[in-house]
């Protein structure tokens, strides 16, 4: 009846929608009558898990994490406002259905509702593909203690790994931009699914939470595959522990047993990086490869041919200087010089347009420099041996830092996966009362 | 030898950055004449004309305007800071070479540059495909007449039809998301390409005009094809006229022969419209469908059964009420209520998180609410028979005001399109002395 019903057999999502409408419109049918017989046409079907484009919600892991980067992503942090833990549950519970629904093309709640109710899904996702979204949640340090309350007793199972980031050398944060209670990332392949999800979310979340920040951001890939390109002009990620080595994996991103309720979980740090683009444009490209440390055109480590090429940090050139600058970018943040400390890097380029920092810029600039660059997003077993170890070093010896202001910072411990019947998180919960 | 240099004939975009670079290694030449042998491994091939995802830049109306739309949208208004009329010329000469070559998939500059001088492309499309990139310039009031001062000697050629928009019942624009002597709107089915492409064009600016503000918005397609939805979950542009028919775009959208240089020509409005998403999610079906007077699910009149089927203004329900209630933004946009004013829309949703807002908040809502909506794009041959005209009564009759607040807006002379050899805007100057 609806446009979007004649769309290919699983490849459109949310028929939900039009479906309801066209039911309660032919048979004149209002009330819960209505919605409980539109419901039972909405239901999942068989085939959904391995249609095109549907990355699996349900898993040992979260998704968003490994999964192959999608092109759009929205990090969202939420201030809980929630005075019982009963509610934190109860909200844990329905994000859990809802984005495993909206991972599948369906609408983020189940039931339908006449015309004289708000919808349950605004619909703006309606006749999309489902673009391999994932949602990716995350508990901040105020789950578990803030301002020194433990206002959902929960602050003795805080993971030793989730830390309060240090202040680092050259930060220049700015209170809005940082920290949460909860977070939920939402990547996509299509930016307005992505949109869709993320605002069914926070509705589901009224009166529990509330957003504090968001942060949209897009990675294209490039045309030929390999590694993309962020907004310096340069391949990013290239140093990344390989994604499909559940070794690597384990060591580097997944908590173990040490890990106790976060086993199997992840623990990530976002920065908002605004890079000085009009100043960076203007350098010199060989200057901008000593900055990196690499080859800007093909990636390669300085001295090298291909990008893969291992780093030869002894190298030096006919006059002993180091072929890779002392204080490069690639030989700063390697594991070598970082004792081994890994992270996975899943970063997106963003761009803002102007006048987020008018407020600190004189006058005669008001306006004027684009507040773009890149939002950094990296996963690790424990950030005290990953982020925080190289960002020490980083955000002291760094050449680059000649062109990126650390705006933004948070810190969220990302839960193991979910199976089929139980919830996000549900792990933090076991045998605590009440 | 760099990784993109690997990729499909035709598929990738720039590889011109890794051809200079392999070419100035691999001979060891630096300088001018290594950039100029780049150069011609760089040129144009005859048949990226042809190739897949290049919409041409030359030919008789500027592309991004009856183009099919693209998924992603950045539009950028910039402020004059020259003082010659000749610097404008320069910069508009600039703009199309660019503009031509980065619809193409090519750096937005031919030459190359060694290794001790700025990269004259940041690079950061470079592997992507060309993406559909269309580039719309237009000319702003500003460029005619700014602060009363005829800067250029281009007053008596500033279009009767490039009006200062009147102030609009329930205004609450914003100083800074307003108005601008010239624009730019890049379009593509790339978030990256498009950024890229805007960053070159107003870094061959540098000195000549600076950017005031940008927006970027993003558009769906559904996967069954038709009419994409806006963020309030209805479908948008229903009512648009056939981009396909050369009469209806010669009678809404292109300047005829009253437009002088701007013959062929077109008149953008832009407006940045907040759609408070949080009241709209929590008002019930029946109630949004009469606020725009269409069915949510298939965007059908109400009382009618399919997306195009005509309004029936005159339709009444049994109590005698009219069936498209007389405030319905369908009713009151019809050209049926506006003596047969018409617009060509082109809008795209945005999200720019949360916070924009926040010094005009209360402190208990600060930072709390999405700034996200529409922004509108809508081209006509008139502005005074079409946008001002319908707006006029849409501003002060609209229901849906009660859920969308302007906040941006401006208004721009897009001119004709360029043939090759000549330049974007180049009709405004004819006869010109200097």
């Amino acid at each position: 009846m609806s446009a979007y019903d004649d769309s290919a057999p699983g490849l459109s999502r949310r028929r939900f929608l039009g479906a309801a409408s066209s039911l309660a419109v032919a048979a004149g049918v209002i009330g819960t009558g209505g919605a409980a017989a539109a419901e039972s046409l909405a239901k999942p079907h068989a085939a959904a898990r391995t249609m095109s484009g549907v990355e699996p919600f349900y898993g040992v892991h979260q998704g968003g994490i490994v999964t192959a980067q999608q092109t759009h992503s929205l990090f969202a942090a939420l201030d809980l406002e929630a005075t019982a833990r009963a509610d934190v549950i109860a909200l844990l519970k329905r994000w859990t259905v809802a984005a495993n629904r909206l991972s599948r093309g369906e609408t983020a709640q189940p039931l339908a509702v006449p015309k004289d109710a708000a919808p349950l899904d605004g619909g703006s996702a309606e006749g999309l593909r489902p673009a391999r979204l994932t949602v990716t949640f995350g508990f901040g340090p105020g789950l578990f203690i803030s301002d020194g309350k433990d206002r959902y007793g929960l602050a003795s199972r805080r993971p030793d790994a989730l830390v309060d980031l240090p202040k680092f050398n050259g930060d220049q944060l700015v209170a809005e931009k940082c920290g949460g209670d909860l977070s939920i990332q939402v990547c996509a392949d299509d930016p307005q699914v992505a949109f869709h999800a993320l605002r069914e979310l926070l509705a589901l979340a009224d009166g529990v939470a509330s957003i504090k920040w968001m942060q949209s951001g897009f990675a294209s890939p490039p045309a030929a595959g390999g590694t993309g390109r962020n907004l310096m002009g340069f391949k990013d990620g290239t140093n990344n522990p390989a994604t499909h080595s559940s070794d690597a994996m384990n060591k580097v991103v997944w908590a173990g047993d040490e890990g106790g309720w976060m086993k199997e979980g992840s623990y990530v740090v976002v920065r908002r990086i605004r890079i000085a683009l009009e100043h960076w444009d203007k350098t010199e490209l060989g200057f901008q490869e000593e900055v990196v440390g690499r080859d800007k055109a093909n990636g390669a480590p300085l001295g090298k041919t291909h990008e893969f090429d291992p780093l030869d940090l002894n190298a030096e050139d006919k006059d002993g200087n180091p072929v890779i600058p002392a204080n490069a970018h690639a030989r700063l943040s390697s594991a070598a010089e970082n004792d081994g400390a890994q992270i996975l890097r899943r970063a997106y380029s963003y761009n803002d347009g102007v006048g987020f920092y008018a407020e600190r810029w004189p006058p005669w600039r008001q306006g004027i420099m684009l507040d773009a660059g890149l939002f950094f997003v990296a996963y690790q077993r424990d950030p005290r041996t990953g982020f925080i170890k190289i960002n020490k070093k980083l955000a002291t010896e760094d050449i680059m830092n000649q062109f990126t202001t650390h705006v933004g910072s948070a810190i969220f411990a990302c839960p193991p996966g979910v199976s089929e019947g139980s919830f996000i998180g549900a792990t933090l919960f076991e045998g605590l009362a009440g």
